[in-house]
């Protein structure tokens, strides 16, 4: 591990700086592997007599078993399918820039399965899962039952399916030796199983020099796993992206510049989202303010933290300052919720190269 | 079969001029049976060039086979996945506005023919297929590839899968029996077993005193099935739906006026749409010009005849006259052009009274 957290990161940014082998080996090297559940959404219009009905939460995400996703399926309205899960929207994002990116996550060989290695894939997103046989009905892939209502909230019951058998057969060693960052969905922590192979995935990454960023994912993430994070942020990690209302729970603070304070003292770099404030890096030589980019009209704001987090990874495995990968992270954030869904439709890297971050 | 082609759709609309035991016959039967190919739309951006590479016509539909379909998605980027299908879609146009509609089609057990039972049913269509069992890649649900280009344009290539195998195994007779008005998809033209069964279809619709429209679906159909479709005119429909191009085509005259005389000949009640020119009502008392329902943004043309032909459906079983029943028609295409997709999101219902046609 890098004793600066930047550093290993921040790479130099012009071949000049770089000896010839190593500049070699960074063009075949990936830039960023992303872990975590592969999800295709399932969306549908909703009312809020509806979310009562079905006793789901407006706002928030549920974890539900086979028998409740099928049972809330059936009252769904006509759905619309497209691939998401938090970390392969980010590989996605990584992609879209013209990174190298993989995923790591696991699927049944069903309908949904095939859809979600086809979708990510077609990005250029490396990917080869075995996909586990699949019962209709009962061992399926991983999937995300969204109910949007009139207000464009967005009420989640995710159904894991298979991806809540994630292990160490997951583990692509190829991929995992052969990249500059692993990025971890915090959502793994969920799973006994995918939690054992990510400590062998964090020191399969150490062991080949690659850094290990974190995303605590959601406040339940943060309530649930809070110590084991805390434990990560002591000698595991080089990166942690959180949100204002995260930060502040994983450090046990009552304002946000307490926790800005507590992850600076850990010495990792560190990403505090604030949605329409911005981000704010905290570097070893002190927390940097970024301003959001700006946005015509919020659509949706699903995929805003994936697609940031995209953005940031990119940056700094390309040659950014931590400020410029946050800011770049906030171009995609911004791209993300013009639209409806969770992944990239507009050029990414046009936008990066028009924000004056790429020539 | 009526001598005037209007009386048996264009029934009186104020329950007094009903007698009571029809008025009760009326509330448990059907409005319309909607017969076709179940398809679920696989939607994905797509460049000029690679519509080239694939050998597709911009802007036409192509029926491909497995092999072809596989290849095409392979090359297709992150796909978004709708249920679609023409007679489908006006079924859901039809149980939008308050109607009684039930779908015949053929669906394999796999992940596209559940959602689309799903979906249909969601919208509360009759729908109860025996489904084929399914052998991925090659026995499948019928799914459209459409490949959408920056200027919006729609390129696709259809997989009918099992949908080709409708025969008369998925005729529902309790359904046929029971309705004012069965729909046919003239795409069934285009499959043997399709077209022996629709036969059987007529023939159940005329003993339940049922009214039977043609939809002749694509220039296409009528180009491959024209005699057949003029044999149908002469002595099986009461109804017919056709937009210009195919009006002229059927009819092989060099102008739309022309079309309109030689099908007011045939004595059956026709519809013919001009787009934004709005549509031609053929009655027995002579054409009606009917205008086009103001929309705001054209976002996307597919699915504006198929809920045409919904609000059409619905207005004329529902007691309006068949003028009004195209004025409900356009209302229902300015709705479905005006987002992405060809099923409704708004209200149809609300349309419609807003327009003054239902109270």
């Amino acid at each position: 591990m890098p004793s600066d957290p930047g550093s290993e990161l921040n790479s130099p940014s012009t071949a000049d700086d770089v000896p010839a082998d190593a500049a070699a080996s960074r063009t075949t090297r990936l830039d960023v592997v992303c872990v975590g559940n592969a999800l295709v959404d399932v969306l549908a219009s909703a009312t809020d007599e509806l979310l009562t009905e079905l006793d789901l939460v407006k706002g928030t995400m549920a974890l539900v078993d086979h028998v409740r996703a099928a049972a809330i399926y059936d009252r769904m309205g006509a759905t619309t399918e497209a691939s998401g899960g938090s970390a392969a929207n980010t590989a996605a994002g990584v992609a879209a820039l013209g990174g190298r990116a993989a995923f790591l996550g696991r699927v049944a060989d069903d309908g949904l399965g095939r859809a979600f290695t086809h979708d990510i894939r077609s990005i250029g997103v490396a990917f080869d899962p075995t996909p586990t046989p699949a019962v209709p009905g009962e061992v399926v892939s991983g999937h995300c039952l969204v109910l949007v209502t009139e207000d464009a909230e967005r009420t989640m019951a995710t159904h894991l399916g298979v991806a809540s058998e994630f292990g160490a057969v997951d583990l692509h060693d190829g991929h995992l030796a052969s990249t500059q960052v692993i990025y971890l969905e915090g959502y793994l922590w969920e799973q006994p199983t995918a939690k054992v192979a990510m400590r062998d995935a964090i020191e399969v990454a150490h062991r080949n020099d690659a850094s290990v960023a974190l995303t605590v994912s959601d406040p339940f993430c943060v309530q649930h796993h809070r110590a084991e994070f805390l434990e990560l942020l002591d000698s595991d990690l080089e990166l942690l992206f959180a949100n204002e209302e995260e930060a502040m729970m994983l450090f046990g603070t009552s304002s946000f510049d307490a926790a800005v304070d507590a992850v600076a003292e850990t010495g990792v770099l560190a990403v505090l989202t604030r949605g329409a404030h911005g981000s704010v890096v905290v570097t070893a030589s002190g927390p940097v303010e970024v301003p959001a980019a700006p946005v015509g009209q919020v659509v949706d704001t699903t995929g805003a933290g994936d697609l940031f987090a995209a953005g940031f990874l990119y940056g700094i495995t390309n040659g950014l300052r931590p400020e410029d990968a946050a800011r770049l992270g906030g171009v995609c954030a911004a791209e993300v919720i013009s639209h409806v869904g969770a992944r990239p439709r507009g050029d990414l890297r046009a936008l990066a190269v028009e924000a004056g971050l790429f020539g």
